[in-house]
């Protein structure tokens, strides 16, 4: 299938692993010139050169904390008008809500909701204006169907759906749209990390950890990062002009609820 | 993007004109043999041609109306393995509530809501067994948000989703998929069809009525039903393994909800 | 609190027991007029005169199944303009979907989703005329989260939902609204049905398939009977004149949606 | 109705008018006693000196910003161990979201987001701990159907709501509920205020900017403080027990979601 796209621009922030790297190569192999961005900067370099290497288009480092403003900046000097931009960033730990701190909120929501939608008022007005724009999200399953133990995470997240949604509605009339994935348990080293922080927590071994994580999603395993990554491209294609406002789970079919 | 679907089998209901021939068209495209079906003969005997022609896979007829059970046993014929099921058919027209006989709502349940779950009973088993198979049903935007002149529509539509959410749950763990599309206002006969109703009940002109299709979707244009038939096609690949129990909507960024 | 309902009239289907007579012993005690319905005579008129005797109120018994057109004749004559409506009845059993007959499905639509709708057709224009309507349906927490074992039930009442849905948009600028009370697991008939219904399939003793049940409520117990009742009556009061087209939870908080 | 909570103890936030006064006098003439706050000293006072006179309860002022750190403190001191506790304050002035500084990011979500959570974390333990809770939050019906023009209000309070959710899945076993009020258009000082700024913006007259308002709810009025302050009162009471993590929209049945 031919997704439109070639020769678009986009920028992935927190792209160098993990999920966001998954898009990056998704739709690199579409032909987009790509951003690529990390706090690592070996990361961060290694990944252009293979996505170089592998789909022959551009693929420009930019090192740094992408919810600081100062990245912001050199991400947008990188790629002045990008087509593309993927919204993603590191989820919180697990914390007790009576133990979360009010500096822990005040630096959560800033890096997890406030600092997406100030770089998201950096771009929106161009792509309406050049009338092609796809600003996708990664978030969580949880903000549909929030745990108690991660309220850090699906409070914040669940405020920045909630704004992106309502700029939905108006930035589609010029071909921009924006849309959220919601991902659960996918292969990744945030799964590594979370089976760790459960061994500690309960005594139970990694393996046992990860068969929990296994079991807790009706597919039966955990997700693959190129499943995301592709999904993310066909969000991304001109053919998904349409479509707009979406939540999508990428959850192995676990979501409980009917919509 | 491949799709990694080439050589699969499909078989959609409603598939020679619409909404149902683009999806045939996009999953052809990719390789899949595919199981034409309409109430017309000469149209589905020119979709197989044309279909085969194009996209060099096999293309077969099956001429009836796909709510009846011979016509499910002539598919089944045609097709006794399908990896792919596209649920389809003629929505009904805009009713006054109080207006709806009880032969009307017998009817259109049957024909909307129980034919589809019948024929779902007698693949679903086959696609668990065979570890892959994508059911996508192609509903309405309105299940979500129900006008109330279009009961017979979103009631048995919203029955039918329900019913295929729950049975999701369970299948996902064998790599079957099961997703709703919800379309609204795309560019076919039966948005003409609507807006005829329209030029009489109102007494405005086909440009007028057609020009009020247009305005009540944000993205301000009808949608294209290859948007719909690539959406399909994406849902029923192989890297879509891991989205289940969704209602994707495709209607300009309409919807008003968050969720 | 005074609800506001005093002297007003009230027709509740199946309400000679369990959730439907807790909502009918409620709205009594508020000085509504009530016509009491159920299968077994002596039930229905047991109900009438414990309900006279304690509240003081007309209490009217109509013997029969609520979903025939004679008994939906029969509840009108006996109270020809209800200013409220309860729509109950009795749910399906579980079955697996696989083992659904085509008459089961055709048998419990018409039972679940359109018999209560065509009763509605007979008493909402009345309604809205006089400018008071209650119409509340107990239909189930099922319906937001599909359980593959009861297809028959969540199918047919999320029709019923969305169609009602539909209508309370209409109606009330009428003062008319509409509500749906979604239940699981009160301390009714029904819960010891199902329980022994699990100790038959899987072997296990009453108070296990009890402390099931307990189990799978947040609340870590079953919901007593006038819990409902007395939302019934909240919803039903004329503060309530600014709620409609909603849903809700009686769950002892289980749903696991944000929404 | 006897709502069985004569004698309980409730922190009334920003209730000394408009919906947070109203849900005052709802309790208070259920018997129980309320601590008013306000940031106008006079207003505090007026309001506990009419709720004594009119309901003989106790009315303890607190006068100050409720979101601020010290009048916590002085809400706690005033009702160290609160059965109820209302959350609510004033909602943002509307702003293009392109305007939005950071400054009033970081402010808006302290205030609407964070402030209120930190007060739950203050009283939740003892609610579980006695047994008995009823946390309500006033936030607004955009939250399920936001509007671009006011992600300051939707985001922020998306965020609460999803929190809140998370939280009530465990309070509840303890007895402890947790729901939330969506009001859209009450007619109180909030509404004169929004009619004035489109005045100005618009360069209507102040009646069609109202008009404006009724318009847009399907009630066809606006809603009456007094229909929210009683739903407050009944998610209060102890027959509401059952009923958790809830969101009540109180918008004239405007939304137009199903769920």
């Amino acid at each position: 299938m031919d997704l439109g796209i070639k020769g678009r621009r986009a920028i992935l922030m927190a792209s160098s692993r993990g999920l966001g790297r998954a898009c990056a190569e998704s739709i690199a192999r579409e032909g987009v010139h790509v951003v690529i961005n990390g706090r690592t900067e070996a990361d961060v370099l290694q990944a252009c050169e293979e996505i170089r290497a592998a789909h022959g288009v551009e693929a420009t480092p930019v090192v740094g904390d992408s919810t600081l403003t100062e990245v912001h900046d050199a991400l947008l000097a990188a790629c002045p008008e990008p087509d593309i931009v993927l919204l993603n960033g590191e989820g919180p730990r697990p914390t007790a809500f009576g133990a979360i701190t009010p500096d822990a909120w005040e630096d959560t929501v800033q890096r997890t909701m406030v600092s997406p939608l100030l770089f998201v008022q950096r771009v929106i007005g161009g792509m309406e204006a050049r009338g092609f724009g796809r600003i996708v999200a990664i978030s969580s399953a949880m903000v549909k169907s929030p745990n108690p133990l991660m309220s850090l995470s699906h409070g914040p997240r669940l405020g920045l759906t909630g704004v992106l949604k309502g700029l939905s509605k108006t930035a589609v009339a010029h071909n921009v749209t924006i849309n959220t994935l919601l991902p659960e348990r996918f292969d990744t080293g945030r799964q590594q990390q979370m089976a760790k922080l459960v061994m500690k927590a309960r005594g139970v071994t990694y393996e046992e950890a990860r068969a929990e994580q296994v079991a807790s999603i009706k597919a039966g395993r955990l997700g693959r990062p190129e499943e995301l990554g592709d999904t993310f491209a066909f969000v991304c294609s001109a053919q998904a002009a349409y479509m707009s406002g979406q939540n999508l789970q990428l959850d192995g079919g676990s979501y409980e609820g009917v919509f």
